[in-house]
């Protein structure tokens, strides 16, 4: 199954002509979700080959226009290209008044069901599932009332070993007794015990996505061990006083929440634009916790 | 003077990866006048190499998006980048309220001084002037309040005739009486006549610009005679009666005009999507007005 993303805006507020602000694309069982949408958004999806309407569900982080500013252009073009099927969209109760005061504006009626599910803020909580997926919300700490999303697989159902399918002759009809976990008699009445028979499905993959944030261990609970943790690494540890003023993180803080959080990976982004060589917000991330990667416009991670 | 103009996006509603939404920079006498601006215009005015905080006015002609969703970026950017002369922006009543409830959102406070200008759509009127130029509103035929906008230099002084500066000896303090047009008289009491000693002013260059309308005759008193008219042409000639009813105009349509108005030079633009190949609109409005050319993103134009 994959559970893939896409980074289409890995830089902080103002965009360059390499560097888009914040925009991710997460891939679950063909399946897309959008996770903020900032300024040329959909220009980045339409640069990387995407094709764009079959995005799903959007999940706006808060209202910081680095964050959101694509979004009405994005819904404008789906409209315009001809989209039918439903479109869900999760953001600040706010959020809606912003787009219904364009949408009238333009005497705009969009041609498909575009459904909107306020936010809360203010606790961590599911907001959607499917038989593949769920997402939680969690609050971060910020200047605005922000979250970050946690997307994680469901655990899939065990599979039968191959090798012993024929050999045991096993009818279909017990095919999904054995796949939830229930052992198998054959006719002769012998008993396999499930974990003979069977593997452990892969275990589920998970994603959490922290922008922006200032330092905070109230996270930890939702990004634990997480397969990759994306989280926004605005300045290094000498502008640490820079970043709490502005409720920003440093790559230390971003990698000693990794390491705490027992995380598989780290991914880093939402930079600001005096950087010009990321190299050294790179290094000084991996210094506190190895496993760290940085975003870049365009590139595309298989979780 | 300087008075040229620079396309910072051709196209119309959807953007490409090589034609952005309507967005015109106009140059006159070193200050910038952008009018409209599409989302991704702050990266198109990077892209192009202009010096954005040099924009002193916006004139965002109607709230459809394609014309003014990257307004909102590029007011936060500038911003973010320190800006703290002032900006003038002119536009539909309800733009003002777009802009100041995504300020709300974000809690942000501009550095600058922003004066909004609203715009009345329903009548020929001058919405600025300084020394070297006027900007007049006019109203065009489209489904929501849209405007032209007319850009026209002032009549310059006279300008006196350099062979004759040093042989008449003609003291400073006169200068300024030569050039507003009148006689001299010399220390003999000899008559020179105005005409005899200056050269007429350069005329005065004007831009008309066009977008978003149906064909209408009521805009040619507004445009007659300009130097660069600007009218969209979203579709070829053998889709008038689509064009009639998104209320936008043909090739034909727009060349016919520019010949009624005997305009020195028609740029189309505005293009609908479904045209990979633009040679056949630029041939076709050709066949009724040879002065046609056609807007490219990054093209530059001196008037």
């Amino acid at each position: 199954m994959t559970f893939s993303l896409t980074i289409l805006g890995s830089n902080s507020a103002i965009p360059t002509l390499t560097r888009n602000p914040s925009a991710h694309l997460l891939n679950v069982n063909e399946r897309l979700y959008l996770i903020d949408c900032a300024e040329g958004t959909q220009l980045q999806i339409r640069k990387f080959h995407v094709h764009f309407q079959r995005v799903q569900r959007i999940f706006i982080s808060h209202l910081h226009g680095d964050h959101f500013f694509g979004l009405i252009g994005l819904l404008n073009s789906l409209h315009l290209l001809g989209r039918k099927e439903e479109l869900h969209l999760y953001g600040p109760p706010l959020l809606k008044e912003i787009l219904d005061l364009q949408m009238e504006a333009s005497q705009t009626t969009l041609n498909y069901p575009l459904f909107f599910h306020p936010l809360s803020f203010s606790r961590y909580e599911m907001i959607y599932e499917n038989e593949k997926v769920t997402v939680h919300s969690f609050p971060l700490l910020h200047s605005v009332p922000t979250c970050g999303f946690l997307f994680r697989e469901k655990i899939q159902e065990r599979r039968i070993r191959k090798d012993l399918l024929a050999e045991l002759k096993i009818p279909i009809a017990e095919m999904q007794n054995l796949k939830k976990g229930e052992d198998y008699v054959d006719e002769q009445g012998r008993v396999f015990k499930n974990e003979e028979i069977t593997l452990d499905p892969p275990s589920p993959r998970s994603y959490a996505y922290c922008s922006d944030t200032a330092y905070t261990e109230a996270i930890l609970p939702f990004i634990r061990e997480c397969d990759l943790l994306y989280h926004e690494t605005t300045f290094m540890q000498n502008m640490a006083a820079n970043a709490k003023e502005k409720q920003h993180s440093t790559t230390i803080e971003a990698a000693t929440l990794a390491k705490k959080a027992n995380v598989k990976k780290l991914l880093i982004g939402h930079f600001s634009a005096r950087y010009d060589d990321l190299q050294p917000l790179l290094e000084e991330a991996r210094s506190v916790f190895p496993e760290t990667i940085i975003a870049e416009d365009g590139m595309s991670i298989n979780i």
